[in-house]
């Protein structure tokens, strides 16, 4: 297996997808070792810290790659499992920042309310518990939270030349702030540009579902992932497998449209796995679906539709590329 | 304990949360043993039944109550602690109906499309298995998916005088459709005028989250529950609670805004219990929050919020009432 | 024509569509000259009331009505021309209540922002000039604008058993505080309950659309109103039309909804009059549609699609009701 | 006064606002006079038209531009009036696409209906009569229209080096589709990037406001405009000016987004023009707002906020810009 290592330099950071340079060509199949800086460019590093006056709005939730693929063509699908998420640093830090999360006013939902009170929270991480730190800032409340890391965002250079930033989910996958993307789980993306330009970043230590405040339990992450490329068959919008699950994100807004977007897709997806007529795949879904919603503080709104393999008759996605991915990442153990 | 057995005639069903007269008065602590039709009212018995045809859009979703409960009054807590759910027949129904669903324009979603088409399906029951039996209506899948009895209708009668249909999900609970009003819960509602005019039925064999085709294996129920009072405290929304966790469910549109309601209650439930400041309890929330959503079919669209205890300090809710309801429960067997 | 006086003791005010007993029986053709309180309920008199310790959320909007209409049956046309609104006082108040109006956040748009503050603001009539007045409360900022009466909220009772509060607008008309509810429209409702219980209030001196502080200029008022009855053909939602406008409201959220709503009503209508295809009847629309906001800040917001008969060949609605209403109105002064 | 004349070739096309090379650089106050395609790119001729075989995706919307404004700079206002609007054919052309539209479920609004009928719409345009005409596809209905002009589309280049769709209204302005973008209009927009990037396209013959079935009378268009610059002062949002209104244009998802967007920003512009306090500000909009929608079928939904300068006090915004490009458009005539 091909490996490279990757740790950007910060000024190889990219906000956006789309719109830069490749750091690398690589070959499908290729396992990356890449290391990311945290959403809030590491500008949050005490509970003392005030977002607003640290952090700078040109350069929050930085990428790393964007990665040339060989051989990726629109249309194609792109596949990137995540073999290991370990966290960079030994602490992560969350922020209430003002006019942004889902429970303030923001430049959208614009009211005439003053900001929130804005403040930062550090969690110290316990290597030997798996934990990270919880401390109220008023008040002496500690919690230890189990440690489980994923990525914000993933995601691939959008169509029709179109680029956006690094904080918005979209059909490319992006910032869609799904628990979800964690270690064991294989994404797949449709490729929308040559080399399908694939970047990741925005390491959580931990997250709810919905993002509430709009930062997770942010760090460096270092991140293990194999990328892989099927020619053709891109997914209208990204997909996620493990071993127990099949998902789709839809991203929108209002938030009853991403959870449309998943829901059709899964029917779509549910059609072709156990060739079932649209209608029935319908009424299937509505006695199986699971539905947990990943972010409703982003510029969309991400909503999962999963669906348990368990309860159903097994079957390979994907040409079986999940299984055979998680193989290959064993064999790196 | 008082144990009542009910099972209204046909025309004793009520239609609406307030409205209508108690069926029967009871004290708090009064074991409550009901039957309820399903939400079809039994009009959906074969696969050949064409909805439309069948379905009286007056007589939907038949509610087995109102009971009226000794000494509630506004601003009390009325709860519900299931005690088991057992289907009342051998079968369940589950039908796409014209214009009513998640996947379909409605009579809000307005648009131009024909109506999908609309079918029924039906469900029968294994009772070793403990499953309910999926068989497609084109080719021949067929799957066994476990039983998993809930009722997707719980509530009082409403403040201000008003009077809602039994499909409406809202702060007075009602046709919330969450797959977590299962055996082993507790519903704690706000009550709204004297004796709280309690009333369930929507008996589901199973659902999934969403209930996209707008039904789930819809079912006569026979539930056996346990209705207690607390003076006061009464909730602004729905809480649930179960042995491992707490939940708030809030209904409205878009879906963002019963997220919003479901987060910012939770936010106040979790600084009561720990004592936590605003912004503290937020910041928690944001990542342990876990958000299952309820429906998006329904005339409002209910998100789930949901804490497991486990990640917390142990707390007792409502003065312990849950596990001196779960100890009642126990006896009962 | 009959003429009925009305003006409802304090007693006799309702606060629901839907659940009270009628007032007076009247026979269509009638007219009535009712006096209806400000939707405060006469609590805000002055500059210096503090909302939220002066109004009573039980007693808002009071209602004048219900009328029982002779002959009115489910499925019928319920017309009611505006022939005369004129204020009953001296002066309107408008009011920002906490957590109630479209920039701030309310208990469905559920935030964790303080209430924004809360204020009063009496506008005095100037009768020669036709004018009231607004006076900044900081700094000393005066303006006269335009006396525009108009009445917030006219509906029937709801289908199926409901009572709404009379802050709701939807399809059984209500609150939809549209400007286009003055002097020479005439609304059309579809009937839900024998004898349509009708019933009419909330008189705004002046309001812009959208009404965003969530109050206009409110004022009690003198309305002369002709009530008509039309066997069948009532409407899915309310309807309105003056010399010049064809007019249909949607009430519902989120927005868009809304105006899908009035929108795919338009679209019959115009298909009816006009004996336009589907297809073709909403290409036309999409070139001369109107489109004025009414109100973001109810239960519902509302939202008018509006059609100029100038642009389009002389067609009668209602076999042409409106062009008599105005008439016998006429005949009136 | 500098003019010049500008009429793309067709692979001189943008699609996009950001991420092309200007066409051109111009001093602050040339004069343009432009010719834009229409938004099918040309592809719908006749009505025997089948838009989705006809039209490319790749190629919608194509924008006449973008202009580098020498001397602008992230932060300054540049103002884009409209001198005049000449229909650059002898028809203007409407469709419906697949699955694109107001009252069709969408990419977005994902449901599972087949698509509506597709077809297409031609309008010849009368010039002595200054009519547009409508003609049924179904049965002989015909109706001469009034030619009135428009631009669906202009903007500037978005900021964070986004680059958006042609067909994406934001806060940069573009595809907003509000019929006040006419003759006499002259629009401010915030620049994002040295020299601008201003472009504009989506020439209307005529349009509803909503835009409801996606395509207005699309025409290509002979456009006229000044182009001026004043340093500092960017607006948020963009901003129209007429001799007789000031308006908004706020363009998000929900709806209501839009509307809160521009209701706010007109507080601010209130607020700064006759020295209102926000309340105040709040409250007077209340009352005089007018809120015309602008679409509802693109990717984010625009909505219009507009006040009479005619109830106000006098006052010159921007430093009285409009009025001296007036003055300076009359010179041209």
């Amino acid at each position: 297996m091909d490996v490279l290592d990757f740790a950007p330099e910060r000024d190889q950071f990219v906000y956006t997808f789309g719109g830069s340079q490749p750091v690398a060509t690589i070959r499908p199949g290729t396992a990356l070792r890449l290391w990311s800086e945290d959403a809030f460019n590491n500008a949050i590093t005490s509970a003392m810290d005030v977002p607003s006056s640290r952090l700078d709005p040109r350069f929050l939730n930085p990428q790393t790659g964007p990665f040339f693929v060989d051989g990726a063509e629109p249309g194609d699908t792109l596949a990137i499992h995540i073999v290991d998420l370990s966290p960079a640093r030994s602490w992560g830090a969350s922020a209430t920042i003002p006019f942004f999360g889902g429970l303030t006013m923001t430049d959208r939902t614009s009211l005439l309310h003053d900001a929130l009170p804005e403040a930062a929270w550090i969690y110290e991480i316990d290597s030997a518990a798996q934990t990270v730190g919880f401390q109220a800032r008023h008040g002496d409340f500690e919690l230890a939270l189990p440690l489980e890391p994923m990525l914000g965002t993933v995601g691939v250079a959008p169509a029709g030349g179109e680029v956006h930033s690094s904080l918005t989910p979209e059909r490319f996958g992006g910032n869609m702030d799904t628990p979800e993307m964690k270690v064991g789980a294989t994404a797949y993306f449709r490729v929308n540009v040559d080399g399908a330009l694939f970047s990741l970043g925005d390491g959580h230590y931990r997250q709810g579902e919905g993002e509430a405040c709009g930062t997770a339990v942010e760090g460096a992450m270092n991140s293990t992932v194999i990328v892989d490329l099927i020619k053709g068959g891109g997914p209208a919008w990204p997909r996620l497998e493990t071993d127990d699950h099949w998902m789709i994100v839809g991203s929108s807004r209002p938030m009853e449209d991403s959870w449309r977007i998943s829901q059709v897709q899964m029917i779509g997806w549910l059609g072709e796995l156990f060739e079932l007529e649209t209608m029935d795949a319908y009424q299937l879904l509505t006695q199986i679906s699971l539905v947990p919603v990943a972010n409703v503080v982003d510029t969309n709104y991400s909503v999962v539709t999963k669906i348990a393999k368990s309860l159903l008759p097994e079957r390979s996605a994907f040409g079986g590329l999940h299984a055979d991915l998680r193989d290959r990442a064993r064999s790196m153990m």
